[in-house]
């Protein structure tokens, strides 16, 4: 099943010689809708499928199909209004310095885009997901590379999408899926690929980002990598809604086993009696929750191996266990530390609390001070998302400063809110400081679009040559400037 | 004068204390308009000591000089009219799947810009060019690395960039000057480095972008190495006019002694009677030119070397012999060949014809039907500009198909022009496919802002505690979506 490197070539060729076709972009948009029409036509087939290879279960995969068909529809809409096309119209000034001649810039598709399938989300981040939406919308062909956790159900929708392309006149060859591990290699490495997106781990995320960087043409690599997602608990917050806090907390960092990029994994807290209270509540919320099967058996060992090695560093507490629970299951968990065990000079075996652990399980680090705050957030890498709690009336006046001190480390910054859940809206940035994403892009929303087109300017050409969204007088209407 | 790692360190740590100093769009516009005015006043010397340096001449450099303090005082603009923080906002919708909060994006500056100056515009993309520009109104501190042509130059443009930042009351030091080609390199690998800026030679431009792909966190690097500028010229062009075309060719490839990066430095041109005429009108204009310095030795060495390599490749004649002029000058001149010694299967040695070659001379290449254009356009790499010469009445049908093929070659398109002169405008594009740029951005016209800017959107976020930008009732008037 793992594509040669011949089989690689020939699927990029494809979708290479599909790539005029894309052109128009009511075509593109009626592909796009009737895409979502055939995937929630197919939707017992999609989700059976989905459901024996990951586990997700009926419930959570009806939702992400929801998510995946709207995404679909709303990239229709993004192409129809047409304002990703960043019209700009300069007509002519002859005393200008130096002098301007009429120039008409749009934006135009980069080519085939690469698509590295996500794990964690089998439809809205995989074959039919954000990436490979916003790069046919950009009028990009894509050629996917499956996850290996959900192969038949890449296949199915594979075959739902090319089947909607040739419904619309299309060729089928503007999605093309392959599988293998050496296959994603080759890909990145295809003279004929523009551009990848990628969404899952550091390792495997950054390993193609220095290919794509590496070839004799680099191409943008749109890579969502990792992200620890803290969260700041003012002593104001905690004083009035502890226990809403760590119930909600609780939810959050456990909704889906924790596999979501968007967990909050690591959470300031304020030491006494109202971080205690807090602590609590985490805690109960957390026992309650069911051992669950992670997504493949993989992460299930790395989760097992991170919650020890983690939980096994000086000063670690475990309020809750985090862990194996049955043969495929784990448990979910808390770890808490003192805020002053990551400070130190001697912490850099600590610095282990502020990587990513993929699973239920966060880090409580409990601190003494506003200092030891800011010191803290001084260590983080980049981060998808920041949360801040505050109290609903903000007394201390803290809550100015610490936003401030926040809005570097993520791409979304969150207050009284929590970060799982990652609407599709065109305000949405899904993306962050590196390790989050390797751009400074989002994959999520309708900005993603621009990660795969880029801008041409055509000076002194004559109306007719031009295409019709520039022409005199804007006979097809989208928005210029 | 070079600066140690140690001076590389202090200078990026300066300028990236002083970033918080430029959070307010007022007075960084304030700022760029007071820029621009005390180069104005300092005409007479900052011309004085660039002519000294590159003997461009007092005309050219007065032109560079308006061109450079027109460019700071648009970049003013763009920042007061704030729709480059590209406002989206989305009012919340429980209804949505998943449900939508309360979400305002925006966008915020990176950090300390690195910025590479180019040997060819002492000023226009050196330490107060497009790329210092575009960052200071981005809200970036910028430490520029100073080309080794002109360290003079640099240190006063500097200098009156420091004092204008004094003036407005921001820290000098959002503006810091670096000397050294091993500066050059710690400079981007600097951890506190957020982003880079480069204009010069691919080998260059190559090896600052790979250092910057492989740190620890990598960073965008906006590189404009290198560019053909490909010209197509079609058999019912040079009938209706080869005598102009050719004289048009040859004042744009001999203009500023052919260091332009926008130089036309390889032309496609038919064979018959009518491409003679032109040729003979390019040849009589270019056997017009004077003999010119060029920017300094290392420049003229490789013109001179670079034009004999391609001139003694087989069939390759030289109407204009380009070449050593005196001592210290060089000589334009023109290569001509037939375009089927470009394509054929043992025709590698030729596609030296196919690299730019910096300095007064171009490649004529003779064809004999539109396959042959076809097949030579698919051997050119990636270009700042690609030009096409059509007759007044597109008569023969030829022109769609060929600004189609021309179009993915290239980031600006031209008809019946000539690339050289670059205007500073909204729909300016000044970049291309790979090695024209490292990107997909700009690096000249007010797009260029957005290559040092990042997306954060703030979700459920107290009205008071946002940017006022992003407040209800925008308050200051900001373009919002």
């Amino acid at each position: 099943m793992e594509a040669t490197a011949e089989e690689v070539d020939r699927a990029v060729r494809a979708a290479h010689g599909a790539r005029a076709a894309l052109a128009d972009r009511t075509v593109r948009a009626a592909f796009l809708r009737t895409a979502a029409d055939l995937l929630d036509e197919a939707r017992a087939h999609v989700i059976e499928a989905a459901d024996a290879e990951t586990a997700l279960g009926p419930v959570r995969l009806t939702g992400e199909l929801a998510r995946t068909t709207a995404q679909l529809r709303s990239f229709a809409e993004v192409v129809e209004e047409g304002s990703f096309l960043d019209i700009r119209i300069d007509l002519p000034d002859p005393d200008a310095t130096p002098p301007r001649s009429d120039m008409r810039r749009w934006k135009i598709p980069l080519g085939v885009v690469a698509v590295y399938a996500a794990s964690n989300f089998p439809l809205a981040f995989s074959v039919p997901g954000g990436d490979t939406a916003s790069a046919l919308a950009a009028g990009c062909p894509v050629v996917v590379k499956a996850h290996p956790d959900h192969p038949a159900t890449s296949e199915l929708c594979a075959a739902l999408l090319r089947r909607a392309a040739a419904k619309e006149g299309l060729p089928e060859d503007v999605v093309v899926l392959v599988h293998g591990f050496d296959a994603g290699v080759e890909l990145v490495r295809h003279p004929l690929v523009a551009a990848a997106g990628f969404t899952g781990s550091v390792r495997g995320g950054r390993a193609l980002f220095d290919a794509a960087a590496a070839r004799a043409v680099p191409i943008p690599f749109h890579g969502e990598l990792g992200s620890l997602n803290p969260v700041v608990i003012t002593p104001a917050a905690a004083g009035e809604r502890a226990e809403e806090i760590g119930a909600g907390l609780a939810g959050s960092m456990t909704l889906g086993a924790g596999q979501f990029c968007t967990k909050p994994g690591f959470v300031l807290a304020p030491r006494g009696e109202d971080g205690d209270r807090f602590l609590a509540a985490l805690t109960a919320g957390v026992s309650e929750t069911e051992p669950a099967v992670m997504l493949d058996h993989r992460m299930r060992d790395a989760f097992v191996t991170g919650v020890a090695e983690r939980g096994a560093l000086d000063g670690v507490r475990t309020p809750v266990t985090p862990g194996a629970g049955g043969e495929h299951t784990v448990s979910a968990g808390v770890l808490a530390v003192d805020a002053d065990r990551l400070t130190g000079a001697a912490a850099t075996d600590h610095h282990l609390l502020l990587e990513e652990c993929f699973g239920p399980v966060t880090v409580v680090a409990r601190y003494s001070s506003r200092e030891e705050v800011t010191a803290v957030l001084g260590l983080l890498p980049g981060n998808l998302t920041a949360t801040l709690h505050i109290a609903e009336r903000d007394e201390d006046g803290d809550a100015a400063p610490l936003l401030a001190e926040l809005t570097p480390l993520a791409g979304r910054v969150l207050v009284n809110g929590w970060p799982t859940g990652v609407a599709v809206a065109a305000a949405q940035h899904h993306g962050g400081p590196y390790p989050a994403t390797t751009s400074t892009s989002t994959s999520v929303g309708a900005t993603a679009i621009e990660r795969w087109l880029r801008p041409v300017t055509y000076q002194s050409t004559p109306d007719h040559l031009l295409p019709p969204e520039l022409r005199d007088g804007n006979p097809l209407g989208v928005p210029r400037r």
